[in-house]
């Protein structure tokens, strides 16, 4: 099954692997087991995605820019952030893979979006434009009803980070990440993780220090 | 057309004001304008609703509970509010008339839900329990579409709001509020309206003091 590439963008189709490939599995769990996707939907689901790689440092979004697909994360690591008047940047999310990114009131309205999305490992990502969007819905309502579902999660979720982010102490905040999210810290670096925490990163390093020296910690 | 109340609350039959009434028009607009909804769609979707009077400072949720019913608001107004372990409250969201209010993750998956609500005025909440909002979504499939908009545009709301809590002064904050929604002034007190910023109400007095005598505020 061939991918295309998104234009500007090096050209060369790409197969997209089989479901039983090791490499992108996620995708197809997805797609399978919460939008009940036969094998051949997946196919004709794949048959409409682009495969974009995005470099190390590269921006996927620029805010102002208008978000032109959903993008799914096939390998690699991204952030998402806005930048506030006073040039602070804040990180709204990480996305690793089998994760989906992007701004999706942006993509929805064809509204400038407020964010940008740089990736920070060589990421590869496979996108699905809105009128291929659209086109799926219509022909496969079950792939709405996912969709709808995963920004019902989504909400969900982050209105959990919105009491969080009000709540609470650095190192509770700390500590709730470490938790919930442990993979973050092995694939990000501290000071990222320190911005979408809030939190100094001078801070967090005395904070992990304190915590690693106290007694009783394994 | 009648509406039934919910056991445990004065059982008064009342009756439903139709579409032209002017006490409750914002319901009949939400659901002819965005669900679609004929007249007769309405009626029937009325027919289901049961009414709950919550009086000040009655809970209509309590944090353990399950969120049993989607809440819109007639009249009055409430908050959403979590309290950490230090017994601290934040208040995640307000609603006035024509409001949604509920905690949709408990509704949905019927899990205790982690969020208090609390009427700040008398209120009046129209109630779809959950049997009845699945049957509605499933004879009516716009109504499953409208509600799924709803939750996506709440889920874009609460995306920003995280924005805005993460970043910005406490007079940013506050100035923003005013100018989005300007009428929680009008019927909020300011101690909540703190509590929602996360700011001490008296720095919330020092500053909106600090704002009034500003030169050139008109």
């Amino acid at each position: 099954m061939v991918i295309h590439c998104y234009e500007n963008y090096p050209s060369f189709p790409v197969h997209l692997l089989a479901a039983e490939d090791p490499i992108r599995p996620g995708l197809y769990d997805a797609l399978s087991k919460h939008a009940g996707f036969s094998p051949g939907e997946y196919e004709f689901y794949c048959s409409l995605l682009k495969k974009r790689i995005v470099r190390k440092k590269e921006h996927y979004l620029q805010a102002g820019d208008i978000s032109r697909a959903t993008a799914y994360v096939a390998s690699g690591c991204l952030r998402q952030y806005i930048i506030d008047d006073h040039g602070k940047e804040i990180i709204i999310q990480f996305a690793l893979e089998d994760w989906w990114i992007g701004d999706l009131e942006s993509f929805h309205y064809e509204k400038p979006s407020l964010f940008y999305i740089q990736a920070l490992e060589d990421s590869e990502l496979m996108l699905l434009s809105r009128r291929e969007f659209l086109r799926v819905c219509d022909e496969l309502p079950k792939y709405k009803a996912f969709h709808d579902e995963k920004v019902q999660r989504n909400h969900f979720a982050t209105l959990k980070r919105l009491s969080n982010a009000k709540l609470g102490t650095p190192e509770e905040k700390y500590l709730l990440l470490m938790k919930e999210q442990p993979q973050l810290f092995q694939r990000i670096p501290l000071h990222y993780i320190a911005c979408f925490l809030g939190i100094e990163p001078e801070s967090l390093s005395r904070l992990r220090k304190r915590l690693c020296e106290k007694p009783g910690k394994s």
